[in-house]
């Protein structure tokens, strides 16, 4: 067997099945050797951000690394922006992109660039693979670093001569032999903390958002009085009936800085000590009051399950602790659409066990309490704040988890750096209903021009705030690319649009008119 | 003035006259800035690879630099593709890329990243510009970066209190000191070879390519009996009816070979030794015959007229030694839509002073001979082989010269990395033509999947390399973005359309259906 083929079945035999590609030249072997392995799903993706975000959402859905498939530098970097998202996700992925042969480089043909300094940024493992003798030891150790705990983004370069040369056979992954563990002096200090009586946050993300994860939290709260939140964004969240409901940092800072003001310590789970999410004049970066002291219980990656249960059963908190979720009623929407109506809409149409992908941005903010009472389902957000994670995300969970309907939100404005998801959600035949709220402007913007203290937007501004000149059509942006849509101005079209397509299995599209 | 507004001055100043634009949160200043300040045009794209492939267009046409304006670090990497296209062009382009507060950086909020370092794989030049009273100075060194010889990818960091914290004014850019010249010595060297009687090769690219280059490579051409070709792909070439038509060295490298095989010398203007795009088993890198001398006239960014003019001198190469052009007759095409009648109709079509730019990949690999009877247009190609790159190109060039009408040529699969060009030319009112080639395959793929002996595509491979399931329906996505279009499937039907397309001003969209 070749180098190629040594590699894909390395990847398998390392429990890697899915390789979200876009392919070129250079990565000829490797296709041809996916195409003779056994074991690996393909999946088409027609730009590189949506390979590498897909890779995200399937690592946040199947707890496992996808694998991707990219054309030498330009291809990693159309897909660094996901990639960027997905490290700050602590998603693991093997990313596999190709290079000339290792001879051709010197003569800098016109494809030829600095691979692994553009994957370094995004990466936290980067190796070229010198040879077909080496390339089934280093995907091992690519898809070892990609499983870390967090997960990791693991960029794997294969030249050309590396792939079509002959190799020796496959390599196994090395056992896991870093586990998730975690420390008791630190659950023991945040134990003590929770006993002062002081007023005290636990913060939570990563694992700790988990139905299990968020139940212990629960009980610690009904047990000490503490306050529970989430960070202002995470990678996934249980949520719905049944699950307990909190609460996450705003991201406006001066929404922030008076629900923080009053806590004398923040317990860290999986989190860092909250950050303003961008710098404003004459506003602070970090948002705990002054004298608030913090403690950090889990790091990222650590088993903070485990550490809640030792929290918990050294606080005696039990499962009768927890105080009984206040249920809200959810109601039909009716008239204008509105961020309230549009809420009311989607709490009632988000099926049982779906997964939230939510790059709804302003239209969203209020979204999340009134989903609070939705069916059980699981909310993911953008982690590094490049837009155009959603439709990607949402693909990737739909290909992870073909069972479970997958609801994507985003604003016309994200979409529009990602659209071509769309069609690989065609071609797959993924369950996804992507909602774009079509407000025709980029208006997280419009507000930040005012935060920053830049004055009136002029009418050049506005050009480059606004993007309704000409008007986005996205029931023709969907069709174009194989998706059904429809476009809805009522809060009771989009009530049924979504209930309809909640309803039926693949793709649809529904574009709400905000404007 | 803030550092925002000193920098969009010396911007101005240093006759920096036009902005693609992509901003986010931390450019919330910048964009104020433009606002107030007159003499730069602000241009909106709808992802960043847009932004940056319209500056390499606008820079090729205008011949001077274009400023970008990107979102921290994921909006550069967005930018990353078309930026090592028009790296490898030599366009001048100075990014100004956002970057959180100086001061907010150390707490890794989402979007902190290591923008210097995805910056410099494609940069020549990279800077964080540190304070408000710096911005200035930086600024206009970038410029001058960018205005080298040849032209410079200058990369300017701007931090978000950089951009509004009190600056002290405006910089002039340093005086062009490094005017493009040439050496003589050179030019004697390639004078005795061109006399030996040796089988000789003038290899052009850069300036070379302009009109008056390639008269005085006519004039040597007649007068020594020497054989003139262009690289593979040139950043802009000068062509059509009374200009001295050259062919390009092929792709393929089984019909390179072949061509170059009697050549004892290559004389290189502004280009390098000739390599194969791609590495192949068993297929060479560097594509001259064994024995043959290499003779570098022309460094890239020299003043290659003036040499070829000093070639010419030391030849007695004179207007009257040009051998006349042989004048094809150009034909109405008919019947199917082939590669030969879509070409004739190309040929017909073109109307004086076009801008051809060309991403047509297998579609148009025979475009080139039928064309040069013409009328006489520019021809822009991919130089780094990043595919995506056309419509950015076009949309620029569209920028810089209103006055002539671009036709933007594309495969299918291409067109799909960057459409959101579309929504742009829209906006603005470009007058480009984009004619779409509908193969619904990555035909190239097909074809390299065979030149690198890697067997026959099963279906998985096919999957990869078919993009026909769902079909693209080009007329769909042009309407989606506000850009008319219409699809046709036979010659006659290609032909009208595009006469009209070109006729009329404005954006226009043709899926010219080849499958």
């Amino acid at each position: 067997m070749n180098g190629a083929e040594s590699l894909v079945r390395t990847l398998v035999a390392g429990d890697v099945n899915v390789c979200f590609t876009n392919p070129g030249t250079s990565e000829m072997h490797f296709v041809a050797a996916l195409d003779r392995v056994e074991g690996m799903r393909c999946v088409l993706g027609l730009f590189e951000g949506i390979v590498t975000g897909a890779a995200d959402g399937y690592y946040r859905m199947a707890g496992k690394p996808a694998s991707t498939l990219l054309h030498l530098g330009p291809g990693l970097a159309n897909g660094l922006a996901n990639l960027h998202n997905a490290k700050k996700a602590h998603s693991g992925i093997v990313n596999i992109v190709g290079q000339h042969a290792t001879y051709h480089i010197e003569y800098n043909a016109p494809l030829t660039s600095d691979i692994e300094g553009l994957a370094r940024p995004m990466s936290a493992w980067v190796r070229t693979s010198p040879d077909s003798k080496s390339i089934a030891r280093d995907g091992a150790a690519a898809i070892a670093a990609a499983r870390s705990h967090p997960g990791q983004i693991a960029t794997l370069i294969l030249p050309a001569d590396t792939a079509w040369n002959e190799a020796d056979g496959i390599a196994q992954v090395p056992a896991d032999s870093q586990r998730a563990s975690y420390s008791p002096q630190a659950v023991d200090e945040a134990a003590r903390v929770l006993r002062s009586g002081e007023q005290t946050l636990l913060l939570l993300t990563g694992k700790a958002l988990t139905e299990e994860g968020l139940a212990l939290a629960a009980r610690i709260a009904g047990k000490t009085g503490c306050k529970v939140m989430g960070q202002t964004y995470n990678p996934r969240m249980a949520r719905g009936r049944g699950r307990f409901s909190i609460d996450r940092i705003p991201y406006v800072i001066e929404q922030a800085l008076p629900i923080l003001k009053d806590f004398r310590h923040i317990v860290l789970v999986e989190t860092n000590d909250p950050v303003a999410f961008f710098a404003y004049p004459n506003k602070p970066s970090l948002l705990k009051p002054e004298g608030c002291e913090v403690h950090r219980m889990c790091e990222s990656g650590e088993n903070s399950v485990a550490a809640l249960h030792a929290l918990a059963d050294a606080l005696g908190a039990k499962a009768s602790d927890a105080k009984p979720q206040q249920l809200v009623e959810l109601a039909k929407p009716a008239g204008a659409l509105t961020h309230a109506s549009i809420a009311q809409a989607i709490a009632l149409a988000i099926p049982e066990n779906a997964i939230v992908v939510d790059e709804s941005i302003t239209t969203g903010r209020g979204f999340f309490p009134p989903t609070a009472a939705a069916a059980p389902h699981d909310w993911l957000q953008n982690m590094g704040g490049s837009i155009g994670f959603s439709t990607p995300v949402a693909t990737g969970a739909a290909v992870a988890c073909p069972d479970r309907k997958v609801i994507c939100m985003v604003g016309d404005g994200s979409a529009m750096y990602t659209l071509q998801s769309l069609w690989t959600q065609a071609r797959e035949g993924l369950d996804v209903t992507t909602i774009v709220f079509a407000n025709r402007t980029y208006q997280i913007l419009k507000g930040e021009f005012a935060g920053v203290d830049a004055g009136e937007p002029g009418r050049k501004a506005l050009d480059m705030l606004n993007i309704d000149n000409p008007t986005l059509d996205w029931v023709s942006l969907a069709k174009g690319m194989g998706v059904s849509a429809q476009s809805v101005t009522t809060a009771e079209d989009f009530s049924k649009a979504l209930t309809n397509a909640v309803r039926e299995k693949g793709p649809r599209l529904i574009e709400v008119v905000m404007a």
